[in-house]
């Protein structure tokens, strides 16, 4: 056990990543009642639709859930007293500053995880009072920081940057990865591209199947200068790449992006014109199992690493 | 151990990587007399200094010694001609197909070592002969892959891809980050900036000063759409971070490129007008010690994790 988990009550150090159109309160019940902590994404939900989901996973297990919310989006802190109504007291914060809700949400008596995508940030985390950070590196899939840290150079600086518990992600979808990011320093990890794998995840069958498809080489971080994000190869990616290459401004790159991509790709299975967020780690998902034994797997996979480590003399 | 270890008859994992204008005879020798595969790096030198430097390792050490070859060179058989004559039989190939020179290496007794950023070169490699690849992910310092692969992703869909052993270079300083690719199944680590800043590496005191304070963000990759290369910032950087803001074609990228940019910063301590290839892991480099105090401390922190790893039920 690590000290995060025990302070959680998780069995398995294993955060499911709350993310846009593809974790609901199925997956995030399934991932509590497996031992990890299940989290809901409200970032694609109006707070009557978070409300829904958090009663619907309420009904299916007893374990404490999280909610991730995106603080850009206009309806944040509605969601966060929507989640709090409902007795949530977990929250993982992200895209904006620890500064706005910290404060009201450790009032409320819960604890709060901020994702960070640098060292400096993870600081400015601390001070401001969160519990833990989640430190997420290039790799990750969906929207991403500036300085292009991976998650191998991040997680030790972040480690050594703080005293608050480190959560790591981008890049890890296996056994092996929860090993190498725990030797790293990191007390669990937080993992999205594999649980859009899952039976349980929201993600429309089609976008499924073309993770299992991917190849290693098949996902690229796009908008590096404007508002990052990691893509899928498909039409919608060659649209971008083309505007990037004549050099198009942040204006033009938004229009492109348009409104309603990601819900058409993620959700509504267009692997055409939809946006289809994930992870570098795409590769490496070869199948679409339960949650629960997704999560079985990936612990006996860590039991076996964690074992069998060469020794020099 | 590893099996790649004892039939390289290394009593460490490390491989002290070959950089151009940094790696000479003499940081090979001490990496070598402390357990570590010790590598000159040819890339920055004719043949006849390449000789020199040979004969100067082997003066200093009885242990084996590499020899890195970028073969974008046009000089690079000439280096492995005279690498052979003077004895070396362990080749580190880069920058160039595995094709060309690996039946003559093999031929000639030599071990062969390609450096590869994708799992699709590794079986290219493994179907040319080559004996390991070193899997570079995207956080290496100076020349670099296009399709932005990181360690933590690319070793194991190498290791998954291959049977030939996989050894993990970029972004790894310190002894957790050698039990983490150790973790994802490598069986070696390639390391280059950490050893950049020892007492033994030719790189300008100016230059390694700059190392030991660059912060976690300091590095970017440049120019990745015609020869990426990873930088610390400087005045270089910012001349060249301009023209792609622009969009410079590769050749006005090219022209700011221009000729001895790499001897003048590496080398020569030029900080403001010279190109600084460096990794992104600089940011945990926080001293100046002697390769063998270095190789020392990495493996007392490898064990001091690989020991203490967290259990779960």
């Amino acid at each position: 056990m690590t000290p995060l988990c025990t302070q959680l009550n998780l069995t398995t150090p294993i955060i499911q990543a709350g993310m846009v159109w593809v974790s609901g309160g199925k997956l995030a019940a399934a991932a509590a009642n497996a031992g990890a902590l299940g989290t809901i994404g409200a970032g694609s939900m109006k707070p009557d639709l978070l409300s829904q989901h958090i009663q619907k996973a309420q009904a299916l297990t007893k374990k404490s859930l999280a909610v991730n919310v995106p603080l850009l989006y206009d309806k944040a802190e509605e969601q966060i007293d929507t989640a709090l109504r409902l007795g949530i007291r977990i929250f993982i914060t992200s895209a904006g500053s620890p500064k706005i809700f910290t404060k009201k949400l450790k009032d409320a008596g819960a604890f709060v995880i901020h994702v960070v995508a640098t060292p400096e940030l993870a600081k400015k985390c601390e001070a401001a009072g969160v519990d833990a950070v989640v430190a997420e590196g290039f790799e990750a899939g969906g929207h991403n920081g500036r300085d292009e840290l991976t998650t191998l150079t991040l997680v030790p600086q972040v480690v050594d940057a703080v005293k608050i518990p480190v959560i790591a992600a981008g890049g890890i979808a296996d056994g092996r990865g929860i090993a190498a990011v725990l030797a790293l320093g990191a007390q669990a990890v937080q993992m999205g591209t594999r649980f859009v794998a899952t039976q349980e995840s929201s993600a429309h069958d089609n976008f499924k199947q073309a993770i299992l498809h991917a190849q290693a080489t098949d996902t690229m971080l796009m908008m590096k200068r404007s508002v990052p994000v990691r893509l899928l190869k498909n039409s919608f990616y060659e649209e971008i790449k083309a505007a990037e290459e004549t050099c198009a401004d942040k204006d033009q790159l938004l229009s492109i992006l348009g409104h309603g991509r990601a819900k058409a790709g993620m959700l509504d299975g267009d692997l055409i014109k939809g946006e289809l967020e994930i992870g570098q780690i795409a590769g490496l998902v070869h199948d679409i199992p339960t949650t629960e034994a997704l999560i079985t797997r990936l612990m006996s996979e860590y039991r076996a690493v964690s074992r069998a480590f060469p020794m020099f003399p």
